[in-house]
């Protein structure tokens, strides 16, 4: 489809992941919420088939294009969305080539290769990846599975917010906000578009790190705006070049607006995830946590769903986190607290 | 309460914890599942309040203590059950206080602290911990609440049970087996109990660090056996001299076994947990995937539940437990592999 997905497109998403995605938990989080003053959920998709919400897409994307699918599928991803369509392809058996740059993290790497992917290297400042991802679908018919331009993987990402809709009308809440780590906007759009469907009145904001706000100028213009630059964040999973023309067209229309936060509080929100709820954080995961810990939104009193979408760190970055969370307990004010 | 807990203290002591403890998720782990052949599904405490199942017992004797509980609490722990208990008082408004280990991880210790709880250390070799606790209790008035053998702190983790049984029931499941990391017995005794009453057919097995088997040696001696240490394994959580008595009077009716695990296997457990599951599991909480990932029982094509028990690891612990985890992954055979 060459149009944004609609409602009825994640229930048909929710239907292909079913016993192959796992259902993350919506959980309580009363550390949180005694921080907050919030009545604060998690959507842990740390949890999920390949430490991210990328299966989801990549899934649902792999099994649309049915027979075709027989040629493999190619895309460019820096680690998180490598890793869901690698991880898809193998069950599905199809085989996989992903572009990723030289500076992908070890640790995405390394797992993206476990999944029997092939991989082509690029170098992020010189080379354009969607040109080489193209490039390698033209010579060998593989179907080319954008990381977020991508109506199914947009229904596919939808999913988390369907789960959220799901869970929260059973326990009988109903969200004033949802807060969603934004790169390209494919999460962010799937989970605006099933969450508002189902509770009109909640506020959908993208979080992204400072420096690449590309989604809070792009809505303030009312058009796509483009990064200054590809790299220089901790947040490599939330590195786009620019919002994608789907995931917008969802997005402007659904989203409250968009926060940021700089890496050192994504890194402290790493910190505050494992220190207080054991839970793994990459720092792009880890975004809307950081909006949340360190007060980008006035959310006491009202009911906040914070979506942790990945967990793709490695020990090291941990230890790193939980020494700057901890340091920043001695260090107020502003600094999240437990 | 002198007798072993019931069916109906599990009730009551569900009622208790709502809203308090966290709800954590009984979640499907394909990744298990693949690796077992059986269903594999995961009841993970590491999301607990505290980072592990004690909170539910702790909470549960505090508010059983009524207007007793005014003078304080005092118990024994390394560490889990301190977290738990210290954090349970904080909440209630008591005074609470710790005998804890000189050789507690410095990680429990820190955690045990913040919740403001008073620690009084203690020697593990040449010293009684129980003595301690009972004369602190006797000089202060404070209430005594046994780690493990404490009928409302039985009846807490039996709380553990009670959700895999609603959740397996809504998801149209019934377990062949439930495999609970076992120290002292109160969280396998608890579980054991409502499993058992809700699925009469399922097998339940204590999991035990190797060299620490004295429910294995007590079930099968038909009473209850000491351990010959008190210390020597890095599943500290596990460590008990014996198993309690009510645990005991329950386990040797409910139980259908006890295994055991390698400190080195429980290290790769803990690695399994953090790489394939984004999961942050201690050695001793993660004996029973232990026993699951290194084939302990037959359970392929039947549905096992796993109980995940506590998550108080370091970020370095969790590296060395990678790295040793995968170190196996290239060498079979019985290795765990993803």
């Amino acid at each position: 489809m060459a149009s944004p997905p609609t409602y009825a497109d994640i229930l048909s998403a929710a239907e292909r992941i079913r016993g192959r995605a796992v259902r993350t938990p919506l959980m309580a989080a009363p550390i949180l919420s005694e921080l907050t003053g919030a009545r604060v959920v998690l959507k842990p998709e740390s949890l999920q088939r390949t430490g991210s919400f990328k299966f989801r897409g990549a899934w649902n994307a792999v099994q649309a294009l049915g027979a075709a699918a027989v040629r493999g599928v190619v895309t460019c991803s820096s680690g998180n969305h490598a890793q869901g369509l690698a991880e898809a392809s193998r069950l599905a058996g199809v085989p996989a080539t992903i572009v990723m740059p030289h500076d992908a993290p070890a640790e995405k790497r390394l797992r993206t290769e476990r999944s029997g992917a092939r991989i082509v290297g690029y170098d992020r400042a010189s080379e354009d990846r969607d040109e080489i991802a193209r490039r390698l679908s033209a010579e060998t018919g593989a179907a080319l599975v954008h990381p977020y331009d991508d109506a199914h993987v947009i229904a596919g990402q939808g999913t988390v917010g369907l789960e959220i809709a799901d869970d929260l009308e059973a326990a009988g809440l109903a969200p004033d906000a949802v807060l969603v780590p934004c790169g390209g906007g494919g999460l962010t759009a799937g989970v605006a578009l099933a969450v508002t469907e189902r509770f009109p009145g909640v506020e959908v904001f993208a979080v992204e790190p400072r420096g690449f706000d590309d989604y809070a100028r792009s809505l303030a213009a009312g058009e796509r705006r483009a990064n200054d630059r590809l790299s220089g964040s901790v947040c490599d999973a939330l590195l786009s070049p620019a919002p994608g023309e789907l995931g917008f067209a969802i997005n402007r229309e659904r989203l409250a607006g968009a926060l940021s936060v700089s890496d050192d509080e994504a890194m402290r929100a790493v910190g505050l995830a494992f220190d207080a709820l054991r839970l793994v954080a990459e720092p792009g995961g880890a975004a809307a946590l950081a909006a949340l810990a360190t007060g980008k939104l006035d959310v006491r009193g009202r009911t906040v769903v914070v979506v942790l979408s990945g967990g793709n760190a490695d020990p090291d970055t941990l230890r790193e986190a939980v020494t700057l969370y901890r340091g920043s307990l001695a260090a107020p004010p502003g600094a999240a607290a437990s």
